[in-house]
């Protein structure tokens, strides 16, 4: 019999985004010549680098020709990747990765819903909430979750990040296997301290705990003291999985290319007590079950790191930054609490009206043409929020910044 | 405590191809001088179709500029390669299957590793032994193998297949739930008859089985009573999920794109007896843990389906099995029963001498510097075989034929 995964079964009905194109489809029918300006994209606008685009354009060319043609790539990436991601975004920061300890993705979701085939399905997970959704859902399909009762998973640790203790998670009593953690955060928009971090890191060597950092938004980091890394934190690397992305950095999100560190020195114990290298691990399902990602995205993303290509991810950064920041200020002066854009392309914005969200929603969509995403899609803490992105363009940025004056009429 | 997935433990220690590298290093030392000639190449050699390369440029160009700027795609793919599919794959071959029952991948080794996801741990599994070791391996880390003794897993049913049943897998008296049928067949390079899988779709109908059908080399099938895709059965589309590639016709290997085809009409049972839909279980999976293939490799592939593109994947696929049907009758004229080569890119050829493959193995290397790939590596049924492929050049591979004069020697 073709026997079905029973965890599939309790994987959340998710309505949110289908009821938020439901309202949207809903406002144009009713208002067909109101302009709609979109500031819940989570994607990029801005087009790829011009030598990211000419590293393309030579890939293009080897896959061309029979002398210089490639077929299949190492399932870990090609070293002439590893290598530039080991010197600039490790060593030049004193930290020590080395190049084997990285493994070339094609994204970071992938990455995230993959990792779980390593660990055992009795491991208690914990997550930050609000967060990313897909960390939980993961876990429901790996059967980590336990059942779902109000929207909440009896065997997950949900580790509440709000206004009072300044979007920064407490560590949690019920001591979890596996703790996601995503700084700077996506929805809230907050980075993490390196001293907070080592809190985390500290928790984590004593327990024999493992975090999953998922640092996708590193490249916005402005301010000196927030973290870009979790080995910035010293034994990090005993305890921690890095996921890294070019998508929100360089516009990669069609290319499809990423990275995670999977370092030597983690160790996790099979139930006969036997230690294993987690990288071990990782490199046999690689190997097993994926090919790598596509040539021509792996020699797009060593532009990256060339002298223009760090010049043009901090101009592509700064210019979705600043979008997040003029949003942030007018809200601000508006008279809303508002989280992040400092250090991420995302505006965490408190509700005024109504506390799951959706009011709020509504009012931003009804009175100022403006969609955002309702909080409440992140988890119960974000109920009573709303996000929007810094991801629109410049111009229609600040066209939605003329529209918030309608939000209080 | 950083609780590992127990059935890591499980897994075959495979050491076939390291020792089949430690060998041929071996060899090159006591032979600085000698010419190797590889031919266990299981990677294509041709660059990729001008027309595809067209493509690629344009696509890459649409990258380039803010206002043709794609990011995220689909996770199943993007309309216009799905129509292209359903279209020169299935609708002109007057078989029923809709775009939206096409996933774009980014190749199948990632698909048939990640299929797992959707099905019950205690599904019991069959595959034909010889065939691709993921198969095994993958189901290994899910669970359902069970314990490896003589290298022979207590849950997998092995379905033998060998001259005696001109390597057609024979019904399994255990009904599997799960079946991995590859056609035209790697290792033995035999593809299958309407008739025979015939067979195998009415059992499976019967039972309540699900084929999983790997049709990666379909477009070398030359003979028409071969078939190419499972969905030429009829009701096939009630028990079996095809997976295809571009890889090993049209040169996709370094680009990573390929599809697989979930049908609307294939359902499973969870364990409380609900009935779900497989094909959206697959979605919701990789809507979760995938963001889609590469746009420039999804671009890319719709120049396959093309005039020039069809014309191209002809000529590439000819000129493969050209170099396999040469091997072949070089081989047969020195005495040696060989299979395939008429279907499929490959050789499978039976040693004279010895019984593990390995004696075979290292005649080939010592006496005519030509490298292949023992059959055991395959599983205990490709014992006493070792494979030769067509992907090597045709000088190449007319400069091996020369040499194997050198094997009675």
């Amino acid at each position: 019999m073709i026997r079905l995964n029973d965890n599939f079964q309790s994987l959340p009905k998710n309505y949110l985004f289908s009821e938020v194109t439901k309202k949207v489809q809903n406002f144009k029918q009713q208002n067909p010549d109101k302009e709609l300006i979109r500031m819940d994209i989570g994607d990029v606008t801005l087009p790829l680098f011009p030598c990211v685009v000419e590293e393309i354009n030579r890939a293009v060319e080897d896959l061309a020709f029979k002398a210089t043609f490639k077929g299949y790539g190492p399932e870990q990436g090609y070293l002439f990747l590893r290598d530039s991601i080991a010197e600039y975004e490790y060593a030049r920061h004193a930290i020590d990765i080395s190049s084997d300890e990285i493994f070339i993705s094609d994204g970071a979701k992938s990455d995230l819903g993959n990792l779980g085939n390593l660990f055992s399905v009795d491991c208690k997970v914990a997550v930050m909430n609000p967060s990313y959704p897909a960390y939980i859902d993961d876990n429901v399909m790996d059967g980590r979750a336990g059942s779902l009762k109000n929207g909440v998973y009896s065997n997950i640790i949900y580790i509440d990040c709000d206004p009072e203790n300044n979007f920064m998670p407490n560590l949690p009593e019920t001591v979890p296997d596996i703790i996601y953690l995503c700084f700077p955060n996506n929805p809230t928009g907050e980075g993490i301290t390196k001293s907070e971090l080592e809190k985390w890191v500290g928790y984590c060597l004593k327990n024999n705990s493992l975090i999953i950092y998922d640092a996708a938004y590193a490249d916005y980091v402005r301010e000196r003291h927030i973290v870009k890394s979790v080995y910035e934190i010293r034994d990090a690397d005993k305890v921690a999985i890095e996921i890294r992305s070019f998508s929100k950095n360089a516009g990669f999100t069609g290319l499809r290319c990423g990275y995670t560190v999977v370092p030597k020195r983690l160790l996790g114990t099979y139930s006969n007590g036997v230690k294993e290298s987690v990288h071990d691990l990782w490199n046999r399902r690689q190997t097993t079950k994926f090919n790598g990602a596509s040539y021509i995205s792996q020699k797009g993303a060593t532009a990256i790191y060339t002298d223009d290509g760090r010049k043009a991810v901090r101009s592509a950064t700064d210019y979705y930054l600043k979008n997040a920041g003029m949003l942030k200020e007018k809200l601000k002066d508006l008279g809303f609490e508002c989280y992040g854009a400092i250090n991420s392309p995302y505006v965490w914005v408190k509700s005024k009206v109504g506390k799951d969200s959706w009011e709020f929603f509504s009012l931003l969509l009804e009175n100022c043409g403006i969609t955002s995403t309702p909080g409440i899609g992140f988890g119960s803490k974000g109920s009573g929020y709303i996000r929007l992105t810094g991801f629109n363009s410049n111009e229609n940025t600040l066209r939605a910044i003329e529209k918030l004056d309608l939000l209080n009429k």
